[in-house]
């Protein structure tokens, strides 16, 4: 179970509350609102509040360019322009704050956006839950044989077994010693700021985090991407349903553009226009590295 | 008028609408969406959007705190702690988005806080209006004599009616060359990226301006403060009326901790010591510069 | 002249003092350092330090991925694959520091750049110069017909020689005014504080900035593109030439990969695969809007 | 020993060399390049490169403050004037890119300040060493009982041994595991971005740091403070040094007005004014909380 029996309280408890607003109001994220959707063992993402819509981007847009804008005849047409030509300052005009209890070896991973605003379960003030990440047996992953960063096959049989008994008994150990250690039952008790050392980057943690939705298109094109872990992608991803609810022509444009789309280089493109025009390119003939040409095939494939 | 008639058809038309939300609602700043509050001749702030309230703040506090806080019994108590800790982040949790009219060279000193989101008319898309800001008699301001920075009293007689004259004949010069270059009647018409230059600083131009309220914040101290060239520090003031019915315990704990409190150095806690034990302290025994010692005895000031 | 005789002698001065150190240094910037270069008729860039290399980027690099990097062998590889794949940290070890005169409508645009270090003349505290920027004749260019944004062909004969005229008096005019407000020759004089909003946007400023490699790349792929306004352009054409010297290997980088590539969207790699698969594929069959398919055709445009 | 042989070579390799510049140059600063500075069991800080010095800080407020700044007749003054005034954008000119080899739960508080560069170690790449911090007995310190962050009495024999026993056993066991699983000999090998999470908080990891001098002073302000945790707060001190040899008169500023200043309320002012004037002040007529009155008591205390 993810959330405590306490948040599910207060949850409970907002979730019923509502409130008349003139602010712009999204009935989609109405529905997400005070929901904790489960991402992993232990973990979840629940929208806390959000600010702004479609709208408020093409209002925000319509601003900037003034009378010029009237000639985009639509909202979603503007908004797929501004995306296609990289103004971001519109869609920075939305903000959302989410809730999210994840594994620290994610958090530390996730933080490294550094344009957002964040409040994390202090370990030095409070005591951490007995709360571990322990992968499914199929995503136990093998270090990938082509590439540094990469995963490969699930591991089998025994020596899946081992990882997984270690993983956990190794959890159990340092949150056992950790309880110990902080205990004030008949001893002094270790501060809770030394205590936490002790514990592995498995553990869950938990914090608000708030972002505009420039630098959430941002976060979600690196994290949603196939070559991030796959333990911050299922956040990316459930992320990116609860923003498909919230900015649907926003999604869409962030879809085609961002999530769908490709950079070419200057060589990719020579390339392109000549293999358009009829010549058979190979890597040698490209003046691209094998790496490069690689990538490039990747996009241009033609479906046999 | 500081809004044109097309602005206030849509400002009533939203002003309007009413939705239901689960979100956290202030009914002090629901009066104030769609309310252009006039500041200077032509100038306005309206609020667009906001999100979080006091209880946003004390929420994320405790997720970072946990059970730490339980002990601070009450959400004022928390937020003043906070304030006077500088425990930062618990205050970005909420936002506020202001649409704002302002004269080109007040922009430019506003622009220069760079944690904000902005979308500013452009006048490369659009045409500027026929709007400048023209002084009241009462605020044309001699230079200081006692410092670089700031103003003495304010200008009289033939001086002053001189003076207005000119900003008001060169801004209607300006302007009229202005509209006779873009024009495109009998003549090609000079693109509007190019006849803008043309424009002086006191015409007004507008934009919205996002912000989390810690930012806020900091703008605020420092264009609110009496140092601040009066024409910011009128938006800022406008600004902390509405952040005041916005988050009502953090305005009063900013007011106390920021814009009423001050900074002692090293030096000025030993000088204040030595008072409090007795001693007379001169600026001469005191170890400070002029300068500060001038700033030392504003802070300490005993009533005669 | 761009620089100023008291400028130019402390510049002199600077220029011929050379230390020792055990930094990274980069003789084509040394080179460069205390070189006020010429841009617009008044303005001018030039390098006040700098920080790193090439190497201090595949060091960093290296000290990120650790081992796996040992596998790119070379530098020029490394710096291309962190281009490639949007690894920017490793870019942002990098720093510049450029001192830049500018005219204040270019300084208006630029500022919003948010991530960089500014110190600009304070037109509060001191007077500013009577230097203004008259474009070159063959620059005075028509609004474009085709957007709202672009220029068109340049003015001709009496309409271009109007503008010129116009632009020159009213600088002058509104200059001879600032100056005769703020005189305390027989008068109180005017705060400069609020006589400067007399001044037109085609008056010089001058700043010291300071952006790190990967924020500098992103501002000149913007500003260095054929979309962006000339006046701008030409800073960032010049500044393009200094990184050139600074870190070769990177610039070249972000030639290939940024402004000489090209970003395609779901829709545009869908098309790009049935044109390679031999179809006739156009506007109406692509799937995208005019706007989008006429960008895509400057891209894969087969050379006829 | 804190560095490894490798890193020592290539230290004492790039040490060696010396170039001719006519950059900024600071020879305390040079003495610290390529010299790692011990701290913690196995950590360290060493300056990679810096850019500017106290005098290009003064260089750019002038740039700023124009001939308005000749006033102030030397650098000193000149400095000491904008730090009391907050005047940050002079400090940002100056940034210093630092090597620290820290511990997990350390690199967590401190990556937690945004306006900062970093590029960290990747355990996704690369295969951690076996380097754990196991605190000193004298710093194995119980949790306070008078506030829920602090630290108390270090722990007493038995519980001492106990801590440092289960530190030490459960930092080996995490390992060997990590390790196992990771092996590729006989067996697939866990990808190395899962392996990972079974590591301790307490294991050492390394990241290039590069920050300007005002977000450093804000950095070494909140962490070189007496109730920042003392792990991160021995890096925040050995950083004080190395500023101190880098920009002297800048850093005697930061001494005297933050790290050794106080923050007053307008509460503070006022009972402070009464105390002055001769009255007898107490909690009870100050109207301030216990906590604030606390505080407020340690800034005025009176030396008896």
């Amino acid at each position: 179970m993810p959330v405590t029996a306490d948040q599910q309280a207060e949850i409970d408890e907002q979730r019923a509350e509502t409130h008349t607003t003139r602010r712009a109001t999204v009935p989609g994220m109405e529905a997400h609102l005070y929901t904790a959707h489960p991402v992993l063992d232990h973990g979840f993402v629940r929208v806390i509040d959000y600010m702004g819509d479609d709208s408020a981007i093409t209002q925000a847009a319509r601003v900037s360019y003034g009378r010029g804008t009237k000639a985009v005849s639509n909202d979603e047409g503007l908004i797929r322009y501004l995306m296609r030509h990289w103004h971001s300052t519109p869609f920075e005009m939305c903000e959302i704050k989410l809730h999210v209890k994840l594994p620290v070896f994610v958090a530390r991973q996730w933080i490294r956006h550094r344009t957002a605003n964040v409040n994390e379960y202090s370990a030095r003030y409070s005591i951490l839950d007995r709360e571990f990440y322990i992968p499914a047996p199929e995503d136990l992953a093998a270090q990938s044989v082509v590439n540094n960063q990469g995963r490969g096959e699930a591991l089998q049989g025994e020596e899946a077994q081992r990882v997984l008994d270690w993983l956990r008994s190794d959890s159990d150990t340092a949150y056992d010693h950790y309880e110990a250690m902080i205990s004030q039952d008949g001893q002094q008790g270790l501060a809770r700021e030394l205590a936490r050392m002790n514990l592995p980057a498995n553990i869950y943690t938990q914090w608000y985090w708030k972002v505009d939705l420039h630098n959430l298109f941002h976060f979600l094109r690196l994290r949603a991407d196939a070559h991030a872990q796959m333990e911050i992608r299922v956040y990316a991803e459930k992320i990116c349903e609860i923003v498909k609810d919230w900015v649907p022509l926003s999604y869409g444009a962030f879809e085609d553009y961002r999530l769908g789309g490709a950079q070419l280089s200057g060589k990719g493109i020579e390339c392109l226009r000549r293999m358009l025009a009829g010549e058979d390119v190979t890597q040698e003939t490209s003046g691209m590295s094998k790496g490069e040409w690689r990538e490039f095939m990747g996009v241009v494939k033609i479906a046999s």
